[in-house]
């Protein structure tokens, strides 16, 4: 390992922007979010009239902070170390229990590429122990955790209040969506609902935690990975990091290549993000691929190791059972699951049933002494608007019903995933069903895809039917990239993917009225109609594209205040004319502006009543 | 203009497709359709099954016709030229009527710009003659426009009737939607209902007719416009070449800059799609930009040289009236559409009620003498989030209503524009409203924008809601660039935007269940199954892209048949995994196999009866 490893990470701050940390109440935390900057508005009189900065939602962890000095070789604070250890039931184990992970760690060979703070003597719950927070919160016990996510969640709370406007609000398709702000108690009787998992493993003290629920802000996840012809580990660290850079709430790691033990490590001990992964991956790389190799016993094993290194989640395909598998004979598209097609392999090389489904119990138990979530893939997605919502992937959803209930008997917390490919008027039906046969547990969806015939703008396709069945109660959207069905995504394509589900998540929780989402676009709004650029950048998703796309037309820092852009010119600019006509009409200041409205209607009455010129 | 003006003009086929003419049963025409080759399915045995071509409606005119010598300075076939001069109700002038008209004709310093068969007799309905596609449809007149449109809109239809599945037929959202396919007469009935239009001037002779309405495909329009720093006047023809090559239906030329007369002129004689106008730009811009200047008679004239030149349809204004300037007093971004700041600035100025308004009859009265449609302007679509749905904009959407009956009565096709910047939750109420206050007249809206805080990526928030309200209804969605808010779209932003907007219509037509839709995706999703690559990429809204992309990971011929992608690799492909699996239960054919169904379902009845390994 070099020294230079830490300049390939990304770490600039947003501009305009700062980190600020905001105190617990119940708890000694402090929640980390960003605060923009926003400059003050000059009306007709050039009076300055402040506009308050605003706090935004903030994935970025440390990497954006300017006080912070980023060292990936050291990894990120254990900001929950305390906080694990101090509930008093968990244990330090003297080894790893895998076995994998111990001849990887005696293993010379790898001396070069191992992270030096390997976590070697992980946590694990004491015996008759369940450390899930689903088992906290059923106890009535909020955690530090609930309240880090009740404080984050609660963005721009104070300008909620002042400004939000009642016929803002929407229609409220969350059954309770919290009314004003986030408590900390909300959380808990969430969690403790099976309606929301906040994904924590006690070997993951890095996180900053979030919540995925469908009463909290809709969440994104972005997919890494590293493929055989792979780069450097820092390489792989970067790619996580610049996905959070952009908004990714949570990362999958998916790699298939060499070393992925160690590469993980490196992941999850620089992520403040959770990692979930789908382990049966590692466990089919581990004997070569040979799908009629794969066992619980070796499965078991990758479980572990993945889990005492800190995963957070875990993707398993334990609903796809053997009578399904027939049940995708006529289908255009088969199975385009990964696990799924794995596993239905397997099931008929073996014709016995899925061991993930047989041992589903098993797997309960060991995830329990970690906290790592469970989310129930769907090998039977559609992959195809053909195939969507047929016979094989609605029987296979309502089996990850039956295991929800299992999970949750066992103190695991679950999420479910869906869809795939999806015609419009097909989604909300998606939704309807998960919510009732999975007991309301958080839906996770792939898109979906609303068409198949634009490969190239599979961010796009996906991001329409994202946004529709996260405005229906999905609450997490896994990211498409340009590069879907085509190629793998360059870094360009994971910051392309990212903003777009970032995007498509905030029309989501404006949609469903989530208290204060609209006061970013507020902001944004207000700050174009009086031709402040500077702050339109700065409150964008993604500063840096439209300063870029800004200075394509016009470039230098005289355009940055100038009242007009390039779109029209200055003899078309509509907000300029609207300026000047509230300026002529009523000479007052551009915001509250009671007077003008008086002063136009009284010249329109005396219009009105005229009637001399009116068409008739 | 010197001699290599043509090679400035995009005219490539698109790959594996080609120009294919069908033939009318009611009149003499030739309709023009795309047709993509397939190639053969290899079955496992490697017998070859045939996949039949399939054509899809294609916008591009004769510029992707590799029969045709494209030549700018001719211009195009006038296809309909006779059409309109055998219906025998019109006169051909024998000179231009409006006097801004002339004076440029006869300004000897333009000849080196003038397009050289300048149309200097425009054609004119005879007295007491109304010329439009609505007129004739009230009087039962099935038009060669209205059977060209009806077997266009049948694309696919062989496929439909052998393949389309009742599972996906999807739910009915347009009242009338045809059931099998477009009939000469349904149109008709359509038009004569005033809920489409086929917008064709009889001074346009060049188009391809197309039809917008709700039971129809959902159409996409592109702006144009130079600006005045512009480039030469070929590459303002090739703006709408290019933007039509991507998919769009209609290009409104948006030019304020120098010249525009004369583009128009270049532009109208290679146009194979309608071309609307916002006349007002003009008008403005002839008075030097001055609002106060502008005046009935002014604008009158640019009505009159406009249709005289063969613009299809115009936006106009008319609904924004005095009485509703003070409903956005209060508005975060006040009137943010150019042509309704204009108008309510010179309300303002004169505190007279809108010219556009109380001179309707007299604007309908010209554009019936031409069959110009009329699309009636929002001035007042929200600008923001903020503003969406509020008293301003429905009052004048309410205007718009009666302006609409004030049309038909003239004989005038409308259309109606919409929004704008509108949150998901509240986008259905806009359509519904519509609807109803406007007598079903077709909807055309832009956007709308789900969420304001991402500039940079306008085109996506926007065909979010574009494609929702497409499928709730609207008839023709205007495209967004990624560059909006931001700076000037350049040619790869009017791609980006074209091909967003196509694939959210597409969606559109989906969700609506229009008949053939689908087979397009159908044949996408059978050639990813089988890895036929070369199909994928022929079959995708942007070939160009979709091989760009593939080939960044994966270049070379080879990979063009191999039957895995670089996404997952040769071991984790799902789709090559569900094959195999198919071929080791089956040894069946992939299309069709119920062998393999019975196969598995007898395994799984085994399984199940055996029960001894299910999980309980």
């Amino acid at each position: 390992m070099n020294e230079d490893i830490n300049k390939i990470i990304t770490q600039r701050p947003f501009p305009g922007s700062k980190k600020v940390y905001i105190k617990g109440e119940l708890h000694n935390i402090s929640v980390a979010m960003r605060e923009i900057e926003l400059s003050d508005t000059k009306d007709f009189d050039e009076k300055e009239i402040i506009n308050n900065n605003i706090t935004v939602y903030d994935t970025s962890g440390p990497y954006t902070d300017s006080n912070y000095k980023v060292d990936i070789k050291e990894g990120l604070p254990r900001l929950r170390q305390q906080w694990i250890i101090e509930r008093g039931d968990v244990e330090q184990l003297s080894e790893m229990t895998s076995q994998y992970g111990k001849d990887r760690l005696h293993d010379n060979n790898l001396d070069a590429i191992r992270f030096k703070n390997h976590i070697d003597k992980p946590l694990r719950a004491k015996e008759n122990c369940i450390v899930s927070q689903y088992h906290y919160a059923k106890q009535g016990i909020i955690t530090k955790e609930m309240e880090y996510v009740a404080i984050r969640e609660n963005q721009n709370i104070d300008y909620l209040n002042k400004e939000l406007d009642n016929n803002n609000k929407g229609e409220n398709f969350g059954a309770s969506l919290p009314k004003s702000h986030v408590t900390p108690e909300f959380v808990r009787s969430e969690i403790a609902k099976g309606r929301a998992m906040i994904p924590a493993n006690i070997n993951h003290p890095e996180i900053e935690p979030m919540i995925i629920g469908r009463n909290f802000l809709v969440k994104i996840n972005a997919n890494i990975g590293n493929s055989p012809t792979t780069s450097s580990i820092a390489e792989e660290v970067e790619k996580s990091v610049w996905a959070i850079r952009w908004g990714a709430d949570t990362v999958m790691d998916l790699s298939t290549g060499a070393n992925i033990h160690e590469t993980r490590e490196w992941i999850i001990r620089n992520s403040p993000v959770p990692i979930g992964t789908v382990p049966l991956y590692q466990a089919l790389e581990k004997i070569k691929g040979k799908v009629e190799d794969l066992s619980w016993e070796g499965f078991k094993d990758t479980l572990i190791e993945q889990a005492e290194q800190g995963v957070d989640y875990f993707t398993i395909h334990a609903g796809l059972l053997l009578h399904h598998v027939p049940m995708t004979a006529n289908r255009l598209t088969g199975i385009v699951s990964r696990g799924g097609s794995i596993m239905a392999k397997w099931m008929l090389m073996y014709h016995k049933e899925n061991f993930l489904y047989t041992h589903f119990s098993d797997i309960c138990d060991i995830l329990a002494k970690y906290d790592v979530g469970i989310s129930l893939g769907d090998g039977l997605r559609p992959g195809s608007i053909y195939d969507a919502n047929d016979r094989a992937q609605f029987a296979e959803l309502e089996a990850l019903g039956e295991l929800t209930k299992i999970a949750r008997d066992k103190g695991v917390q679950v999420i479910i995933e869906g869809p795939g490919h999806v015609p419009m008027n097909r989604i909300k039906e998606n939704m309807d069903k998960q919510l009732k046969d999975c007991l309301e547990a958080p839906f996770y969806t792939l898109g979906p895809l609303v068409t198949d015939i634009a490969p190239g703008y599979d961010h796009i396709t996906s991001a329409i039917g994202a946004a529709q069945i996260g405005w229906y109660g999905t609450a997490m959207l896994c990211y498409v990239t340009p590069k879907e069905h085509l190629g793998l995504p360059n870094k360009e394509d994971v910051r392309e993917g990212v903003v777009t589900y970032k995007l498509a998540a905030h029309a989501a929780d404006l949609a469903k009225g989530f208290p204060g989402a609209q006061v970013r676009d507020n902001a944004m709004s207000k700050a174009r109609f009086e031709f402040r650029w500077r702050d339109q950048f700065n409150l964008a998703l993604d500063p840096e594209r439209a300063i870029e796309f800004h200075d394509e037309t016009l470039k230098g820092e005289s355009y940055k205040s100038t009242p007009f852009c390039s779109m029209c010119g200055e003899h078309f600019c509509s907000m300029k004319t609207t300026q000047e006509l509230r300026q002529l009409a009523g000479k007052g200041p551009i915001i509250s502006n009671k007077e003008l409205e008086k002063k136009l209607e009284e010249k329109a009455d005396e219009f009105r009543t005229s009637g001399s010129e009116v068409y008739k």
